[in-house]
């Protein structure tokens, strides 16, 4: 095992509490023999022989046979994953970066290999998405894929909708809680779910996503004013990774989503993550539980070395589902959408057609409105969603506000998914 | 192909729809080559050399490797999987009733050739239940599983309570509309669920559970005045596969339940699905989507014939997952339930405190009441929500307000899950 942090030790917690049982599933006894870590003295509750700072020497180590890395970022993992591979060992692995950004090489190494090389836990923590979707949906075109990925935004967003709390005042509970980094751009800027759809994506559709290519925003401009007109209007405000087919190309994308509340997703609250896909025979699935946090995230390794293991006593050839690189990509300004707009001007009644005219010459036509304060002559607040409109054109519509219409400012725009 | 009913025509549509992306994950071409039915010379939109009555003859072929079982029952059913395999035959099924009668045996003889048996299919339609419970969440100890494995039955019971109708309406209009058979037993008596959550408990429990061990209550007797106190009380009606644990033993039941609305099983409506469980690691994991039809078990069924191809194509082991017989079970009788009794009474001031004394007597407590007509002396309805009580101290209790307490009749009783 390498890395013995909150996953680490979880996994090794759920081996030794479930022995009886995965032996029994398994035939086999999975036993830890050695654990990796920075720094050997601290004071842990297991023997102190078992850990050592030299992570080479397990990779090295002829005795072991599967390497669970559990460290995360993409140095020195990496290096170790390949190295193990190249050694003859299995690895299980929990690292959504890794994989979002040499997934398609470490599968392809596995494979020629004949070994295993099993990431369940890089994904939604520890709901099956990952085996689901390359095993029993594998028959199905995927025509649409939106998650819930990252259970810290959507703690904070759930938190901001149910307490009509602002961003950062919801964000430094977080941190004081324990549920958000010291650091939180991981989480809040969307990187981690970039990742993670990027690796569902590359799945999905049979070869890798640059992340370079995943059109990316976070949510730190949400405002608890875009949370309680969302409530109005009928939705919720999720963080979503999306990917839909264009053609022969994909596009994703991770940014805040209006969400109406009845999609399945809009439910799916707190620390909890969701999948929701759209497949041509199977019709639209859900799925949803823990996405992070010791225990679930165990489970998913844990599952992940009983499948080594099973193959293992089989003497079988390993499972490793090769994708290969360069998926082509669609970018987001030619996506369709409904959009989300919140301005601020002054002289409501007098700007409302120049608003109206402005975007619609843009091709983007009003849908709804909703307005906050209604003394005239005044600044006031005004909310619109749009039909379905091209993305590069809504950007026009939108600079035109300011530089034309004479909107003092556009609070915020968000795309809305139905 | 034993079968080209709603579900054969689905699988051979979708391989060929799919074909290209098939091949591409697979590296192979699955090409049905024989189809058995019990009429050749139907009109049908395939060439009829495909056909043939003879079913025998495909799974004694030579040059086929693979059988996809999707006539149903076990007879033939059984008969042609045992002999395929022993034949040296993969087989995929979509037969909940055969594997719940005879899983343990047919999976033994898989493993025992080396060979691949899958039943995605079996439960959920196309919703990946069965190989997560094996694979991804196989370290869990399950401590609860939960599911609406039935879309005819949730159909029913979702348009009973939307339009307020009564059962015996709502099901002939579903049978006129198709969504339940002429003979409607098999769905409305939990027949269906009771094979699904069978499957289920055997795998997530290691040991095949008899079906005779199961109770089984179906949905006949709910009426629209369940129904709509169920509403007025927060809850649900549901018809649930419950399974548990309880010491070495596994409680399986099938019956009617108050579910709460916000339960994540609540809003699973119409011809949908869903499977909850918790686990001591993984937490709750819910799975939801089309439970039934055609496309989306021909999903199921094309995923595991993918799985197949793959296994062939690397010259595997097979994967099948042995399970053994005789799962020793827990009765009903020892199960602690909330219960909800709707009663019919004369003379309700007086008969209240009698209602609450007998019920006490034998250790039930009631913990909320509605009632609905309130002129004194006249026959009125009562509802009781009683707290947590043995079921066979409930029973006890029941029994006693019409022998002892006066009550004229006790329309219904059904258990409450929280």
């Amino acid at each position: 095992m390498l890395g013995y942090g909150t996953v680490g030790s979880g996994a090794y917690r759920m081996l030794e509490d479930n022995q009886a049982s995965i032996q029994a599933k398994t035939g086999t006894r999975i036993e830890v023999v050695r654990i990796g870590v920075k720094d050997a003295q601290k004071p842990r509750d297991l023997p102190s022989e078992l850990f050592t700072t030299d992570l080479d020497s397990i990779v090295n180590d002829p005795e072991i046979d599967t390497i669970a890395e559990l460290i995360g970022g993409t140095d020195p993992a990496g290096r170790l994953v390949e190295l193990a591979l190249n050694n003859g060992k299995n690895v299980v692995t929990a690292n959504k970066e890794l994989m979002a950004k040499h997934g398609s090489r470490l599968v392809h190494l596995a494979k020629a290999k004949r070994l295993d090389l099993h990431y369940e836990a890089a994904v939604g923590g520890g709901i099956p998405l990952i085996q689901p979707l390359k095993h029993q949906l594998a028959g199905n075109d995927v025509l649409k894929m939106m998650g819930i990925l990252n259970g810290t935004t959507n703690f904070i967003l759930t938190a901001m909708q149910q307490d009509g709390a602002d961003f950062a005042e919801v964000l430094s509970d977080a941190q004081a809680k324990g549920y958000a980094e010291a650091d939180p751009t991981n989480d809040v800027d969307g990187f981690d779910t970039m990742y993670k759809i990027s690796v569902l994506a590359s799945i999905a559709f049979g070869r890798q996503v640059a992340i370079e290519e995943v059109h990316r925003e976070g949510i730190r401009s949400i405002s608890k004013a875009d949370m309680k007109y969302a409530d109005v209007l009928g939705y919720v405000i999720k963080l979503l990774g999306i990917c839909e087919p264009v053609g022969d190309r994909v596009r994703v994308r991770v940014h805040p989503t209006f969400l109406p509340k009845t999609h399945p997703l809009g439910s799916v609250n707190g620390v909890y993550n969701g999948l929701w896909l759209h497949g041509d025979f199977v019709g639209d699935v859900m799925f949803s539980g823990r996405g992070a946090g010791s225990d679930p995230t165990a489970s998913a390794v844990v599952g992940d070395l009983i499948d080594v293991a099973r193959n293992m006593a089989i003497d079988g050839p390993g499972s490793a589902l090769p994708y290969d690189p360069d998926m082509p990509t669609e970018p987001i300004t030619t996506l369709q959408s409904r959009y989300y707009i919140r301005i601020r001007t002054l002289d409501r009644p007098l700007v409302l057609g120049k608003i109206a005219t402005a975007m619609g010459q843009r091709g983007v036509s009003i849908a709804a409105m909703e307005m906050k304060t209604i003394v005239p002559h005044e600044e006031g607040e005004i909310v619109f969603l749009t039909d379905y409109a091209t993305e590069s054109d809504f950007r026009e519509a939108v600079a035109s506000l300011t530089a034309e219409v004479g909107v003092s400012k556009v609070h915020a725009t968000i795309r809305v998914e139905d």
